[in-house]
């Protein structure tokens, strides 16, 4: 079969008029090359895993106690008007309350340590195979009977076609601020789904994100491909304690439930792109989305912070 | 404090004008009286968790096998159009596929002789402490990335606001016709809250029950409320394979979350009322409910199917 020259251009179309079979995925999930790979922090094990299923979990990572102090720092925001009224804070559809915060690390001096802890950016840089930067940072809050779920979907289907991400690159670490159970509506991944591109239907409108943020409907998988990598892959949910830390490759299919217990959940995401994939123009959108969704101002290469 | 003419005639008020604090049970859990307690089939161990936590689990109760045919006559029964345009089949929400099918031990006679197996009606009539009949029988269907969840409740707050069931002697028999797992919505359920009567707030309109089985609006307990007994005992969720069942009493209260997963799950419930607790006049609703929600015609005593 001949390919389109829009399908030479991008590797990975989407936001497609037709619905269209999954791709192979086109780059390595582990992009520190043959003699780059085992100089570590991750061991052989870890990184197999980590090309196997798409995402690591280490429970307990941060000392509960080492996590309090964002947590307040939060609070703090929560009650800073100038700030919840901005663009940056994103409510909850259905109670109001806040759903996501974006670009903590730009705004307070704790986050951006944080982004820079030399055991996270480690991991990353490995995993990433070079320098890094951080491509959005943001916490997404769940209060008790009230935060509303995720849909299914791959951030890098959006940070594509939306922010021009070129190639799969990134990879978000997440950190509990909150214990994570089964029913708090703790993260779910369908392991392995990162090895295919699952193109989506549906044109960009112009402002999408102010939408999509609250509720995506666009960027959402079809039903019966997402059925198919998760009846070969299944789902897991990684639970733990406040301080546990999530490393997923940006292409991984994820998502969450409602929050239909008392107990809040609160997850920070850092997410780190590399260097030598910086954005584009997007692919399938009219414009730009703003800074805070996508870093093209802040991209030099992150310093560990000691 | 001296109590109102109201609160006398009525020992569990609500869809009340004003928040009203929970409310301790006045009924027993196990009916069955001293010198008939140990008559089995439950243990002492088995009726003493029942009387702590309000329901028991059981594993793996009927074989997979067994289950089969049910599902089968299910998925016939959903391509019978008489059925599922009748007032006893109710649509889900947001999907429009069928949430629940009403009164099946009426219209199916494995349903019925299901409903009347030696090992669930003898410990039904054990828990209850005389003879049983049906008030209800129901399957709750969650298709795969469909079914909208249940939010939190207390059957009996419904039976007897709604439907006149006078004290707490009843018993539901959840059958799992699927496997119940982390992904799919399986019932969640909070430990020790039967204890409680949780009084709650608006009053019942005329055909309730019409919107009030698609997303419950009343009969709705109070968010702190909830996260009080919430945090006191905690949150279950017993998951196994087809073929498992819970037994819960009518208080306790229960929820379930959207099913996530592409993994069907399907639940029957018979719900066993005392032929002593009989329905009278609605407590708090204008009019009676149909007898597929509650019935008073067919109370006689079950016979056991061998």
């Amino acid at each position: 079969m001949a390919q389109t020259a829009e399908a030479i251009r991008d590797p990975y179309p989407t936001r497609l008029q037709q619905p269209h079979e999954p791709i192979p995925r086109m780059d390595p999930v582990v992009h520190a090359r043959s003699d780059r790979r085992w100089d570590g922090p991750l061991d052989e094990v870890a990184l197999s895993r980590y090309e196997r299923d798409g995402f690591l979990w280490f429970e307990g990572f941060f000392s509960q106690e080492r996590m309090a102090p964002f947590f307040s720092e939060l609070r703090e925001m929560a009650r800073d008007n100038a700030l919840t009224e901005s663009e940056q804070v994103i409510q909850d559809p259905s109670s109001g309350r806040i759903r996501s915060v974006f670009g903590m690390h730009e705004i307070s001096e704790n986050f951006d340590r944080l982004t820079r802890d030399p055991r996270i950016l480690g991991m990353v840089r490995q995993l990433l195979g070079s320098e890094v930067y951080i491509h959005q940072s943001r916490i997404n809050d769940k209060f008790g009977f009230q935060g509303s779920g995720f849909d299914w979907h791959s951030d890098f289907e959006t940070w594509h076609a939306e922010d021009g991400m070129p190639r799969m690159r990134a990879v978000s670490a997440s950190i509990m601020l909150t214990d994570n159970n089964e029913f708090n509506g703790p993260l779910m991944l369908i392991p392995g789904s990162h090895h295919w591109f699952v193109p989506c239907v549906g044109e960009t409108p112009e402002m999408n994100w102010k939408e999509s943020l609250k509720a995506q409907k666009l960027g959402v998988p079809d039903k019966d491909q997402l059925a198919q990598l998760a009846s070969k892959g299944s789902i897991q949910a990684p639970k733990g304690p406040a301080g546990s830390l999530l490393l997923f490759e940006c292409n991984v299919l994820h998502a969450s439930n409602e929050n239909m217990s008392p107990w809040p959940r609160s997850n920070l995401f850092f997410v780190y792109n590399s260097v030598d994939n910086k954005l584009d123009e997007p692919y399938a959108a009219p414009v730009r989305r703003p800074e805070f969704l996508g870093a093209r101002k802040n991209t030099k290469p992150l310093a560990m912070h000691d």
